[in-house]
């Protein structure tokens, strides 16, 4: 590995630098297993001669990786503590149509900033069965390693895009729901067509303006009484509306 | 602000300084604001000149607060980029006893160990009125920075108990529900009496084998047939089972 490798990897950090490149960083063994077992294209995967040394069977799986020194492995990772393998993926470009709709539920998220968020999110669609999500341009880059850590895998098995919601929301025919504050109970809401989009909007300003419009069905998670919270995290709100249809559709 | 009162305050970001001195650090104008309008004690606040300058309202509500430098509230303070005022309030100490599961349903968590995770639950529970949460020795720390954080406020409102699990279940006559790999399906089981205790496992291990015996109703989230993740998230888990309670009994 070249000092220029070196800078080349480092330069995966931010999302420019993926963008440019059009690759990821993928980090451990769980995770680097799960890239493995994908379809996703790998360029590249990297081990320390003491990583090989501990995990002799993955290492006869993985075949393809080259030695780098744990210097070097310090150097790409994205950890204080390098777990020893590193592989990078070309980023996919998959494409979502609006019509898709009228045949399955895909989730739409407006705006989501937190990587552990999206990342659980991810991770939760594909617990449902939920296999594509439109993010929008200012929602997190999902190929961050933060989100791909989040997601546990999840990430090989979901096709994300990201799109201008609005244009996307103009062609689609089928009921849009939409994650308020103010809306139908979810609980008595019927969602279990398995069609349309399910929107999330971002942890502090929910839905944006431009949005709204389009949902045609506003759900409300309701609060207890007693409560004097304003608000359910957004990874969690999205795991309850997400397993209502779920449990509707059932 | 001397040295001295540095150093006893920085302490306060490990466990340790924290259960020694009885007392933990609450940052930001939300979580200080959340805190004055709880019944928690409050022993000093702390805000440097430039937070009153730009926050006169609130400085006037919280009237008894200390000036501190900038230097003064960087060494103190959480973050790397300190909101401005910071406070210290007393740990609660509340008793939680069996019985009370008799009349109310209560949460036990058993080795949670990821903060974000554990204060989503907090907020959680909080939204859906559940009051008491019964923590395992092992579960993360509740009263540090990233848990009270990621709490949004509710901390202040749910009584969290620390106790040995094993202890504490033996007294307990009402149903005892844990979320399991393996279980009823949590769409059709019947916890709608409002009393009992749910277990949440640990993010990696579940539920321990010797609190295991105690779960007298195993419950399980379904999965899409199509996924092949292995889990939920923790506080995903725990938000869907706290969401089909509240849906049930409402």
């Amino acid at each position: 590995m070249t000092k220029n490798d070196v800078k080349e990897l480092q330069a995966l950090r931010q999302a420019k630098g993926r963008k440019e490149a059009g690759i990821f960083a993928v980090e451990g063994n769980k995770l680097v297993e799960e890239l493995l077992s994908s379809d996703f294209r790998i360029n590249n995967i990297f081990a320390t001669g003491q990583w090989v040394e501990k995990n002799p069977v993955m290492a006869k799986k993985v075949a393809d990786y080259e030695i780098v020194t744990s210097k070097q492995m310090e150097q790409i990772s994205n950890f204080v503590t390098p777990p020893g393998i590193y592989a990078t993926a070309m980023i996919p470009s998959f494409k979502i149509k609006p019509d898709i709709t009228d045949r399955e539920l895909i989730l739409m998220l407006d705006g989501i900033n937190d990587p552990g968020n999206l990342g659980t999110i991810i991770r939760t669609a594909d617990w449902f069965g939920i296999r594509k999500i439109v993010v929008s341009k200012d929602t997190c880059d999902p190929w961050q390693p933060k989100v791909i850590q989040s997601t546990m895998g999840s990430i090989f098995r979901i096709q994300i895009v990201e799109a201008e919601l609005v244009e996307f929301l103009k062609d689609v025919k089928t009921p849009v729901f939409g994650a308020l504050m103010q809306g139908k109970n979810v609980y008595h809401t019927n969602m279990g067509n398995n069609q349309g989009v399910i929107i999330i909007g971002s942890e502090s300003h929910g839905i944006r303006e431009n949005v709204m419009p389009f949902v045609s069905c506003p759900i409300n998670i309701p609060r207890a009484e007693s409560s004097q919270t304003e608000s359910l995290n957004a990874s969690v709100a999205a795991g309850i509306i997400i397993s209502e249809v779920f449990r509707k559709s059932h």
